[in-house]
């Protein structure tokens, strides 16, 4: 009878979650594509390049935002905010870094009705304004460290463009560090790279990653060293997913940043700069979603629990469920009361979008006393007593965070592979996973590697072993330092 | 002996904020730069007309951010982004929009090392690439309403800047709505008026605002009626601090937004937006500071409290003031150990600063288990038993508050004046303060008030009374409906 009246409905929502979903193994950059817009996360605009990040995508960076700046800010980060525009003659004043952003500007050239006499640049990233503030800021030592961030949009000109993953314009935040000495710069970018970037990384996203060191091809442009950390995503790629630099005093002698020391003497300062982005969103999708959709870690879900009444419309069941809401008030509780939606096509949309835990209850399951806990990670149904669904819930949502982080963990481990012969390298590429090889880090021996294979090193782990004498992978150069480097094909 | 030795120090940091702030009854203008520069709250960057918004600035922008958005998302609404960019054509669909952002526009002309087919503006005002994403998302009367708001930056190129008044870039949110009728269009534009903007501005900005409704010369470009909240500052001028649009269909029969009802025929769906900005902050420090600098509402200050040892040094003062710290911990506070100032240099700048209460406690106070509180709006000095600071600092904080709303309301009140001949209006201008005069709303008698006068009307409060039958003070034309508008110098 009930579902009789259901289909008779005509105002039943169309909701637009009942897109199939490719699977991943027929397609995985259609799937990935698909998992977005089942889950109504964001959209490609009518502006090339840019996205629409909808609702509910926008309430997965909220919720970033908040646990990331919180971390920043108990690392003595205080926010500010900087113009969007850069006079393009700043970004020219260091060399590699104008040479770096110069194919990805977007230009203004026309301001108030009238062409401007210097053109502005969209900022692709604001090193060059921040440090001409930081200039007329610092004067001695005892300004320092000082350490500063925004969270802001940036614009980098891209021609493939992929939802989170590329995009014209994203979303960020930027930090920049000036310090008195190059080691307490290195520290410094090594403390957000450890205790803010991989720590959210992992404990919050459930995705573990590698801390490593980029070669010099591949640093950031202007950079003195750039760490970065990396996740592998389910297709066996490797994802960048931030970024903290040493820019020793590169910077700081194009923009006359310095200090007076103790004794009166003028010094240049030693910065840093790191960044996380709207990128996260895509690694988090591509680490731990299913055929079915999303799957999102409790820690970061906007809504850990969905509760779906079998009879909406029955007064006693939807009284129990604002008493189940209330019980589970540590958490952030979705009740799904809509009379025009049958509860089948309910646990499919809400499935799609990711939510850890669904409760469902009818009225057999109140005569019971008791309701359905299902977990999205691994579809698992129980029955728990109404009574302890606090404790319940609280178990599970601990359980999934865990088992999501164990379960991309042990993916990756499977996966990676020490090779020590160029033919064991280029098997192994094709795989899938990091490739763990001795290789000697040279700036023309990457480029062969990539014209050979299209893959280019991705770090050489944060105290990689040291072991041994080794040629390199390539090109059979003795080296000098011997440890390994990770390599895998790439975002 | 203290004295000599901090004059000794050689490591006394020099705050910026030993400035002098220039008094507002000689220079208000000056007056105000100087607040905001004691402050540290934010400065002119090298790019004309963009302002750099400093830590302390920002701070206060992160605590209206966290109350707007709460209040927001109270009223239904969702958050999401989209492109910084708007295709030109997109303005060019409804002309009065276009005819009044053209001026102000920054322009893309290239993008990726090419010049582009078709030039991006710099969203100026999100309405037509929102309501571009708004004619996809809608299709029935069961998507409706629809609601969504971001935070972002925005670009309208500006002559005359001035710090968080008008600045070519600045920072925002923008809600939009669409509904089934124009009734609910108009009820949910003044709903975020009243219980939003208003709420705010008056709850936690202690300023008292006048709702009312633009006229037809200085409503929104495109809208079909604008409303807004204002505020008198203290030089006797009027700011805008906020508006909100009720736009009819003006926008969806350009972007083709349109729903099926019940009956499945197609109807355009009526808009609103609205919106508050850094401006805010403007308004504030002009609504209360006074001339030692700026002065917080303690609801919006990002440190509430701060405590200030005598003698920093002395162990038993620094233990009992982190005693003193946990009893207030429902308040932000703020300890300032530093040793290399002096108390009373640190009493200037925690002044500039604005800080509601400030804690003194040396080792005489320690001695009679006392401290001594100091509040900013009155200057006023007390002294509070240790065991009773949390609760009269909670008791001063509430009248803190409750007394920069009454100052600012009572200074606006006694200036208010009805005004009844053109020769009135006229000497009622020079002295400042909202004039409530008979007027017609004629958008040609407007211009020509303007012409004279350089005054144009701010608004007609909402709910003014009608009364009587009246001319109006400037054309002498008969009003059909008899109600005071009020004018007043603007920001």
């Amino acid at each position: 009878m009930e579902l009789k009246k259901y289909s008779e409905n005509k105002f039943i929502k169309e909701v637009n979650t009942v897109k199939t979903i490719t699977k991943r193994n027929d397609n995985y950059p259609q799937w990935y594509t698909d998992v977005i817009s089942a889950a109504d996360l964001a959209e490609h605009s009518v502006v090339r390049g840019c996205m629409v990040i909808k609702p509910y995508g926008y309430s997965i960076w909220e919720k970033i935002v908040s646990v990331v700046d919180g971390m920043l800010k108990s690392q003595g980060v205080k926010n500010a905010y900087f113009p969007l525009f850069i006079p393009k003659s700043f970004l020219e004043k260091e060399k590699k870094h104008v040479k770096g952003f110069l194919p990805e500007l977007a230009v203004v050239t026309h301001g108030g009705g009238k062409k401007l006499i210097e053109p502005l640049v969209v900022r692709p990233t604001s090193e060059t304004i921040i440090y001409d503030s930081f200039a007329k800021w610092i004067h001695s030592y005892r300004d320092l460290p000082l350490i500063i961030n925004q969270w802001a949009n940036v614009v980098r000109w891209e021609m493939r463009p992929r939802l989170f993953l590329r995009t014209t314009e994203f979303l960020w935040q930027e930090g920049h560090s000036a310090h008195t000495s190059l080691e307490e710069a290195e520290k410094y970018a090594l403390n957000i790279l450890d205790n803010v970037y991989r720590k959210f990384a992992e404990e919050y996203l459930a995705m573990p990653v590698y801390m490593g060191q980029k070669s010099e091809g591949e640093k950031f442009p202007g950079a003195f060293k750039t760490f970065c950390i990396e996740a592998l995503m389910q297709d066996g790629k490797s994802l960048q997913l931030g970024t903290s630099h040493n820019l020793a005093d590169n910077f700081s002698k194009s923009f006359n940043v310095a200090y007076l020391n103790e004794k009166g003497e003028r010094h240049y300062v030693y910065q840093t700069t790191w960044g996380v982005s709207t990128r996260l969103i895509g690694g988090l999708i591509m680490s731990h979603s299913d055929d079915k959709g999303l799957i999102l870690p409790p820690k970061i879900a906007p809504i850990q629990v969905v509760i779906i009444p079998i009879f909406p419309e029955n007064g006693t069941i939807m009284a129990e469920i604002e008493k189940i809401k209330k019980a589970l008030n540590d958490f952030t509780v979705q009740i799904d009361s809509r009379n025009n939606v049958r509860p089948g096509e309910k646990y499919f949309e809400w499935e799609k979008k990711g939510i850890p835990v669904r409760i469902e209850i009818g009225l057999k399951d109140l005569e019971k006393k008791s309701v359905v806990l299902v977990r999205r990670d691994t579809n698992t149904k129980e029955n728990c007593p109404i009574n302890k669904v606090d404790k319940r819930v609280g178990e599970l949502i601990i359980d999934i965070q865990n088992n999501l982080f164990s379960a991309a963990f042990d993916r990756r481990e499977k996966s990676n592979k020490n090779v020590d012969s160029w033919d064991e390298f280029l098997s192994a590429i094709k795989q899938g996973g990091y490739i763990f090889a001795y290789w000697c880090g040279d700036e023309n021996c990457e480029n062969e590697i990539k014209e050979k294979t299209k893959v280019v090193s991705r770090f050489l782990p944060l105290n990689a072993e040291e072991k041994g004498e080794h040629k390199c992978i390539h090109c059979g150069k003795k080296i000098s330092t011997a440890k390994r480097w990770a390599f895998a094909t790439a975002y």
